[in-house]
């Protein structure tokens, strides 16, 4: 993938992650037009002045009219009708990806709505914050993040080279597995942590501990600041693998409350060893393999 | 409370917290005497080359002698022997404190092993991280946290408000509850959390997803690189309190998991949204207040 060969690339919905492609793709040396497209003019007019996108227009047909490239960074709960939406404008070769969090429901949405031969795979950038809005949007967002592409037995592997190709010009680190793979995964590292994170401030904020709460609470909470409308989305399009990571945790939950309750402190004091050596070697993992920063 | 009167302080235990009371008295304008005692010849050695304390020692007894206060920085697993080796050696009307993370058992060791005279009551800065060691030690470490002090009906008033000025000229600010309370509330948004990031990370590594884990999962789960046997400590000496909270908050995931099978979506986006507002408005007040730095 040459970013250099492309001359317009779109990008639909413009917030944090379409505003950092758009920031990414003009440090990575991309010199054509980056089209921001969205559905309120106010959040375009926002991306334009911070200059992540060179034009702007609420008409998504004509929007992605003459790209080479889409980038579908729509809310999951609006992508169907934006796949729709986008479908009859689209050329044959275009390549198409997106960057839900969730996706075998949006794979399989993309590939009954979107023209066969228009080049779709399903992406997942994890980077990201619990911040919204274009403002937040930073050039290095991608920078050493893992960047997932889920192909499916429809897809060609030309599109998958690319697409991993848009990723890595963009700084991120790619790896490929199949859409309900990745779900099964996600919901482990990143749906349930983050339902976790909101029951813990939910609990917390009833009976007033959270007035005594201090960094430890806000970092292991932090991802519940995150968009409630999103991430509604994202847990209902996960809810299998949800529900048994869910499950999972209660099972994990329930074995160290009877630890504790027998008052088992070898088997409690292995159990916190484990995390904390599991975790400490993923964190030197990370840095050794370069996928994301500190 | 005037650090000017003192002129000899014993810090019993110099790691994080120890080392950062030492940094912390020397910029509040302290010209007396630190004095760090401990097991080990190597990390006092370290807190002495760090410039922490200014004499160091193995000697409890000798270096609690002659201090008008005594702060035990010591693990919970082994508070009760310290209180036993330096109980013959404290002054009638010396001030102790100690930063135990559970107060309810350390509180009553420390009525029932230390002399009658002495002035006690215990505290609990909320300040740390998951990071040992002296090197790790701030001189503003304090600077903003909350700091706990967990009177009984033995403490008198004016060993409270003494206490109190101590962590106020760390630069901390205030709460006193009972001790049986502040393990109630830090249950709550300190052990369970901690409890939960281990459970998270062990889940995780089993199944090799945290191979995908991006910036949300490390700062969910950073608590669990804590250390093991000072966790299991707190977990132990917090039971009661931990078993209710465990169960509290399987209650909680079971509710989640209900309307996840049922796809309720206004329901799960209406506990997502409590929560996300819960913690933004904790965030904020956090700021308002000055109790905790960003």
């Amino acid at each position: 993938m040459d970013l250099g060969k492309l001359d317009r690339v779109a990008i639909v919905g413009v917030g944090l992650l379409g505003g950092s492609i758009g920031h990414a793709l003009r440090a990575a040396g991309f010199v054509g037009s980056r089209v921001g497209i969205g559905r309120r003019a106010s959040s375009l007019a926002r991306a334009m002045a911070c200059e992540a996108v060179d034009e702007i227009t609420l008409d998504a047909q004509a929007g992605v009219r003459g790209a080479q490239m889409v980038v579908l960074c729509t809310p999951i709960g609006e992508i169907e009708d934006m796949f729709r939406r986008i479908a009859p404008a689209l050329a044959p070769h275009t390549y198409v990806t997106d960057v839900g969090s969730t996706k075998a429901t949006v794979v399989r949405m993309a590939e009954g709505l979107l023209p066969a031969r228009v080049r779709f795979v399903g992406s997942h950038p994890i980077a990201g914050s619990e911040k919204t809005g274009v403002e937040f949007a930073r050039a290095d967002l991608f920078d050493r993040a893992l960047c997932i592409v889920t192909p499916t037995a429809r897809t060609l592997p030309g599109v998958v080279r690319w697409v991993r190709g848009f990723w890595e010009a963009l700084g991120g680190v790619t790896m490929v597995m199949a859409p309900r793979r990745h779900d099964t995964l996600l919901a482990q590292v990143s749906h349930l942590p983050h339902a976790v994170a909101t029951a813990l401030v939910n609990l917390a904020s009833r009976g007033r501990a959270i007035d005594v709460a201090g960094p430890g609470f806000a970092d292991v909470t932090r991802v519940a600041s995150g968009d409630a409308a999103m991430w509604t989305d994202i847990l209902r399009t996960n809810r299998g693998a949800m529900i048994r990571a869910v499950d999972r945790l209660i099972g994990e939950l329930r074995c160290l409350r009877d630890r504790l309750e027998g008052d088992e402190a070898r088997a409690v004091q292995r159990w916190l060893a484990a995390g904390k050596e599991a975790r400490d070697e993923w964190v030197a993992n990370r840095y050794r393999k370069k996928v994301l920063p500190p």
